[in-house]
């Protein structure tokens, strides 16, 4: 077999694997977030000329008012429903949860999903190239919060025509940025789903945070966040690689893997080797090497700093007293075997809300983990399509 | 300020931390595990005039009946009990468990502990001259398995004149060992002391295992395991650190975590920066930087590979037909925040021998997660110290 430089290099994974202008859209809108004047960032940072990247399903009634905020998790992007294609590396993330008659349902409602400010699937961040200076941004892209995020989305909305949500909806990161919606923008949302989610992120989960991003930081193929020039292979593919096997290991649950890999590919322990790898491990590695083709490592220091920096209680009296701000029914879910984002968090929201509005919470019983947000359609899906239903009727207000 | 080549250096982390002959010997003694012939793993890797590096507290009595072996968790070693010093990187790692009237007491025991084969700290591992080839084993020292410690654990003892030990004790990696010993020889132990182990690592441990390993072998500076020689700084040091990073987070708790650091450093977020650390990040650095002083990156992949093929039902019919050969009581102790090893793998071992021998099961209620097998002598050290002295007057029995 011979094997030209090409052939080698489609193997190597790229330096990046953000979407950027010259690739194909595919289903992206863009929504120029400020196009005369400077955006500034809660921390005071400042980006020029921002650009957010979204899909939309379904359509926008003539009152505006079955519109649906759909908001990812940290690899996610705007591409919730639909098929891999060209510019879309993967299938839609909730493609399960999304269509005729699914909870997100395409013929009653409308429903956006955009990619988070500092992502890299289209909107601005960390990969984009800075209007000003001509340069990629890559780590002097300003830290941004999730009230960043959120107040983009508002834009956006706005720019739609939408002023109210429906709901806005998120698991993981995702309902960090509902929650946020609906204590900073209290009368524009008129139901809030959260699942898999924290109204703080806790020291533990920062500590794991932090364990990705040393990976990142640590490989020498990150440059300091110079690395868009690299050839293939050359770049923080390595340490991309692994911030996502540490953390996919969190997001799954001992008892999943347990019941998918137990312990050994074979029963044959001979002859020990240290590069033995045990069923797990090739799991691990195959969804590890998958990321540094989709995602950009510094988009990923990004947005756990972002999800680090999470409370909601900040600047506002703590956690407790920002939420009472919240005025709309609030469903709120857990997945038994999340030990990465625990019951007791999402219960901390229930006890703040019970007294104020209405809220439901509904334990899903899996065992993936923390992705029972993503793998869970029915027992997801089913809590959270009539709860939607009875928004709708006003019933629940 | 002026620093000299010679200061800085000593700012940076040695290529491996491992003891080495040259330094000061400690409290160590040293056992010739197979002078005359060449020794034969479990896996069939074989290695040449091995040494067991030891220490021992107390004094053996006239019939051998007084004699406690102690085995250590992954980065501990033979220095279980007294002080820093020279060639003594840490202080004893259970001093509090051990002394005149503590349970493991100094004034009526013998008491063992050795550095396991593979170790860093004086017995024979990757680190040391394999006396063949003149040159450090490095990732060719033989796959070894808990069993391989075991035997020769089992030959250091006959050594010192003990046929039979009054309890073989241990946590963690320990614990394995505690539990192997019984189980491969059943009428060599009058009881066993498990804390917080496993009779086979689980799917989700051997997946943590593996994202230290890669955490190490991904740093350049590993240098496919031949790093003895490199300069300060230059060695595998941020990979092993990393490696401990992850470690740390899953050897300690949530509840912990949160109780000591919460979320901020201070209240003030502003300026927001990516290298902005949490009190939490500061306190893991702190920890993960500590390694590589006093450890061997390759000693870490070797015992966490062996800790990986640990199952005591391996060629023996499965874990709880295994775990009937043990003849003698059992003392097993959980920590409520262990989610390493949880509750569960211990109960296994309980209901195991429940219907065969004595056995206590003791729940240790501390928010230290699996560390805490190493800090509550009170609630550790009673139990074990009541069931030991129960023991001795042959009252389980």
């Amino acid at each position: 077999m011979t094997s030209t430089n090409e052939d080698k290099a489609k193997q190597l994974p790229p330096a990046s694997g953000a979407w950027h202008i010259g690739l194909p859209a595919g289903d992206r809108n863009f929504f120029e977030l400020s196009p005369d004047r400077p955006y500034i960032f809660e921390g005071g940072g400042v980006v020029h000329k921002p650009v957010v990247a979204y899909e939309t399903w379904g359509t926008l009634d003539a009152t505006a008012s079955n519109a649906i905020l759909l908001c990812h998790a940290l690899t996610g992007d705007a591409h919730a429903y639909g098929t891999e294609g060209p510019g879309q590396p993967t299938p839609g993330w909730w493609n399960d949860f999304i269509g005729p008659g699914k909870p997100l349902d395409t013929d009653r409602h409308f429903i956006v999903c955009a990619n988070v400010l500092g992502g890299c699937q289209g909107s601005s961040g960390p990969s984009s190239i800075d209007p000003v200076s001509g340069k990629r941004y890559g780590i002097d892209f300003p830290t941004l919060t999730v009230r960043d995020v959120v107040r983009s989305q508002r834009a956006l909305g706005l720019s739609l025509g939408i002023s109210k949500w429906l709901s806005v909806v998120g698991g993981s990161m995702g309902g960090m940025q509902a929650l946020e919606w609906t204590t900073s923008f209290p009368s524009s949302v008129r139901s809030l789903v959260v699942i898999a989610s924290t109204a703080a992120a806790s020291a533990q989960q920062i500590a794991w945070s932090s364990a990705g991003r040393h990976a990142i930081t640590d490989d020498p193929g990150w440059q300091l966040g110079q690395y868009y020039d690299s050839e293939p292979g050359e770049g923080p593919a390595v340490g991309l690689a692994n911030a996502r096997r540490i953390a996919f290991i969190h997001y799954r649950s001992d008892e999943e893997f347990n019941r998918r890999f137990d312990r050994f590919s074979n029963e044959s322990l001979e002859p020990f080797r240290l590069d033995h790898r045990f069923d797990i491990e090739s799991y691990l590695d195959y969804q590890a090497l998958k990321m540094p083709w989709r995602f950009d490592a510094n988009t990923y220091l990004l947005l756990n700093k972002m999800m680090d920096l999470h409370d909601v209680g900040r600047g506002r009296g703590g956690v407790e007293k920002a939420l009472t701000r919240i005025e709309s029914p609030a469903l709120i879910m857990s997945v038994r075997t999340d030990f990465l984002y625990p019951r007791d968090q999402q219960m901390r929201i229930v006890d703040a809300l019970k007294n104020q509005v209405h809220v439901e919470h509904v334990d899903i019983d899996s065992d993936n983990g923390h992705d029972g947000f993503l793998t869970e359609p029915e027992q997801t899906g089913e809590p959270m399509k009539e709860f939607i239903n009875r928004v709708e009727k006003d019933s629940l207000t």
